[in-house]
């Protein structure tokens, strides 16, 4: 495993002003690879590189089962190569025009929409997920209590895959949301436990477009975030019929899209 | 202006479990063109899209000066188009292959690094802006009362511009940190007011090392910000002599770069 954490000596100011040894998270570039060819570079926290970059390739809609993926190869740091059991038809000039910021996304919602339902994205099962209002609340200090790093150093995304009585299942940090997501959903391809379709996603911060359309996805019935979500994460939510709650806090939380999921509430 | 706030029903949890009206931060994509070609697409909240445009050019060493600047045309919902005075020498296929997940970064520190020195990215002065730790406390207070929509939504992250004296000069909201820092960046250009070199900038989420290299290309020799710095952000500082302070609430915070630039500590 590659360190996450590194110690650096800190000035500190309103605690007397001492120098002191701190820990920062780290962040370093990874570059995803395809048979041989560059596809992506994100920066993220070194560990768990294989699951990340097959989770980014499932979550692109590049890999879309476990048995295309031949190898998995992380041998040189800061490089993961995927090798794809047949040969794939990737169009890389439409991952590059169209993902050259945001990892997925058209020029207005409604092409982002329509591009993962040419994908393959299917709306989850509408009844055979049910969650109490009572679990949704318990979910963030769970997942902030198995957060190693994040404990540490304050500065760590994290993602974590929940049963329906709020049991953490797995959980993955990050510098960035996406990859603390993509870590998770490639841990469950390799695993072959995709889809998702009886599990909950917390993530720790904001929701936004690309998070819930990683997801979809996974076939993720339900997702909550102790952060808000946006406009657009809202709108693909509620097209997709994915529960969405928000600001999962003190004791309060706000639900977004498919209530019915969600008892007692 | 744009609509940068949506009012959606939300259930409520904890609070009686009621419907209301609450509002969300509107995500949109946009897609950034450069004399009539496609350039980049970022997911960003709506406004200040000319800025946004002009800054995101700005930090990737595309456009240099606001003379290169012919026009900037947002008449398009969703796309700006900047147009330049002179025939621009853009290497599209760099952009596209080390732009992909994060807007510019190689596959190591090193290489970003050199990378930032190939396109003109200077050390800030030693000793020509020093601010008191007092005033450094104050920012982020500061910060959050100019927030508009933040204040509404709890979605947004924003950046400001602060004198040495924790006078607020101006602040940008948006749903990606970037986003606001590229809108800064790109007022800041429009108006003839870079380098930023008599200013503070002010984050209020974590550090990554592409905000410090946004910051650096804008001339900025100190940044702040209320979440942790990444490994590489605080690589990237200490490189350039950039101050660089995180976590800073609750009456402290921490330098981790340029502590020469701060009095009273």
């Amino acid at each position: 495993m590659r360190r996450n954490i590194l110690t650096v000596p800190v000035r500190k100011a309103g605690a007397g002003a001492a120098t002191e040894q701190d820990l920062i998270a780290v962040e370093e570039p990874l570059q995803i690879r395809i048979n041989n060819r560059d596809l992506a570079i994100t920066m993220r926290t070194p560990g768990h590189d294989q699951e990340l970059a097959v989770g980014y390739l499932f979550s692109e809609g590049i890999v879309c089962s476990r048995d295309e993926i031949a190898s998995v190869d992380a041998s040189i740091e800061n490089y993961v190569d995927v090798a794809t059991s047949t040969a794939l038809d990737v169009d890389f000039e439409r991952l590059e025009r169209h993902s050259f910021l945001s990892s997925s996304c058209g020029v207005c919602g409604k092409t982002s929409i329509e591009g993962l339902q040419a994908i393959g994205c299917a709306r989850p099962a509408r009844d055979s997920f049910l969650v109490d209002a009572a679990v949704i609340h318990r979910l963030p200090s769970t997942l902030r209590a198995a957060q190693n790093v994040f404990d540490r150093t304050g500065g760590l995304h994290a993602a974590g895959w929940f049963d329906a009585v709020g049991t953490l299942l797995e959980a993955r940090e990050d510098v960035g949301r996406h990859n603390a997501v993509d870590k998770l959903v490639g841990a469950s391809l390799l695993a072959g436990k995709l889809p998702a379709a009886d599990r909950l996603l917390l993530v720790s911060g904001r929701i936004s477009f690309e998070l819930v359309q990683k997801a979809l996805m996974a076939g993720v019935p339900m997702m909550a975030a102790v952060g808000a979500p946006s406009s657009l994460a809202v709108d693909l939510a509620l097209r997709y019929g994915m529960t969405l709650a928000g600001f999962v806090r003190d004791g309060r939380f706000n639900v977004y899209s498919g209530d019915w999921r969600i008892t007692g509430l």
